[in-house]
C-alpha cells in the first residue's frame, strides 16, 4: 500500500484511544508484566510512545523541513522512559500521550503538507538520506508495532496456562532463533 | 503468571472497546487490508471474534460443566466468518461483538465459578482432556492474539514504505520460514 497522508491520519488519531482502551484501569499484574529480563512492560511501552511524541515524530518532521539533508536528526533515545516514567501512574501517562498526540496532529495539519511533499529528504543519523514519506509511514507502523507488543506481552503471560491450545496460538511462541527445522 | 478469574475478567471486558477504538470508522483501505492471499483482514478478524463468542467461549464452558470428559466439545469453525460477515458493515459487527461479549461475561458471572473450579475437565475434539482453566486462559490469549493480528496487518501495509526503518520494526518482518541463518 502506498503511503498517503489522508490514510495515515485516521490511524494515528486512534492510537491513544486504543492504548487507553487496553490499559486504563487495568490491574498492575498486567501493566507491569514483561516477557523476560530486559523486555518492556505495557507501562514501559506507554512511556516509550510518549517519548516518541516529544522527541521523534513531529520534531523530526520539522527538522527535515528546516534542514533537509544538511543536518542529521538528533538521535532518538528508545529507552528514555525507564527514567521518565519512574513513579508515575499509568492513568497520567495515558492522558499525557493523548494530549501530546492531539497536539502533534494539530502541528502536522498546520504545516499544510500534501503527498507531493513526501519525497522531501532529511538525514537520519544512522541510515543517511531518508524521505519524509518514510518517516511518516514509520510513525504508523511504529504505533501498530507497539500496540502489538502490549497485547503480546499480555497474552504471553498465559503461555503455560493455555495448555495444548498453545499449538494454535502463534503469538505465544517466541520469535524463531533461526534454528533449523527439527533442530 | 498463574491464571486467575479475577485477573482475566478485566482483560476480556476491554477487548470490544479495544477493537472498536481500532476499527470504528476506519477507512476501508485498512479494514479490508490483508497480508497476502489467504490471510485475514481486520474485518475478517472481527467476524472471527464474533463467531468465537457465539460458539466457543461460553458454550464450551457450559458444555464442560454439563458433560465433563464424557462428550467432546463441538468442533469450532475458525473460518465461519467468511460467510457470516458477508455484506455486513464493520460498525454492525463491532456492536454485535460488544453485545455478545457483555452477555458472555454476564453468563460467566452467573455460574459463580471460582479458581477452585479451574481444574474441572472437559474433552476437546482434538487435544483430548483439557481443563476449564486452560480454556479460560485461551480466551484471553486468543483475544490478545487477534488484536495483535489486526494491528500487524495494518502496520505491514507499510513494509515497503518505511524504507530503512524496517530494520527497527520487527513486526514488519514475516515470520521465519525456518531457513538457516544466512541461507
Amino acid at each position: 500500500m502506498i503511503y498517503r497522508i489522508a490514510d495515515a491520519l485516521p490511524v494515528l488519531r486512534r492510537t491513544p484511544d486504543v492504548v487507553s482502551a487496553l490499559l486504563d484501569g487495568l490491574p498492575d499484574v498486567w501493566l507491569y508484566a514483561i516477557e523476560g529480563p530486559g523486555t518492556w512492560s505495557p507501562f514501559d511501552v506507554l512511556g516509550h510512545l510518549i517519548h516518541g511524541e516529544k522527541t521523534d515524530w513531529m520534531p523530526r518532521v520539522e527538522h527535515l523541513l528546516a534542514h533537509g539533508e544538511a543536518l542529521a536528526f538528533p538521535v532518538f533515545d528508545r529507552e528514555a522512559m525507564f527514567i521518565a516514567s519512574r513513579g508515575r501512574k499509568a492513568a497520567d501517562l495515558l492522558d499525557e500521550f493523548a494530549t501530546l498526540r492531539r497536539a502533534s496532529l494539530e502541528r502536522f495539519a498546520k504545516l499544510g503538507l500534501t503527498d507531493a511533499d513526501l519525497e522531501r529528504r532529511g538525514l537520519h543519523p544512522e541510515f543517511g538520506s531518508v524521505t519524509l514519506g518514510q518517516h511518516l509511514a514509520t510513525w504508523v507502523a511504529h504505533d501498530m508495532g507497539h500496540v502489538s507488543q502490549i497485547v503480546r506481552v499480555m497474552g504471553r503471560q498465559y503461555t503455560d496456562e493455555v495448555g495444548p491450545w498453545g499449538a494454535y496460538l502463534s503469538m505465544l511462541r517466541p520469535p524463531s532463533t533461526g534454528a533449523r527445522p527439527g533442530a
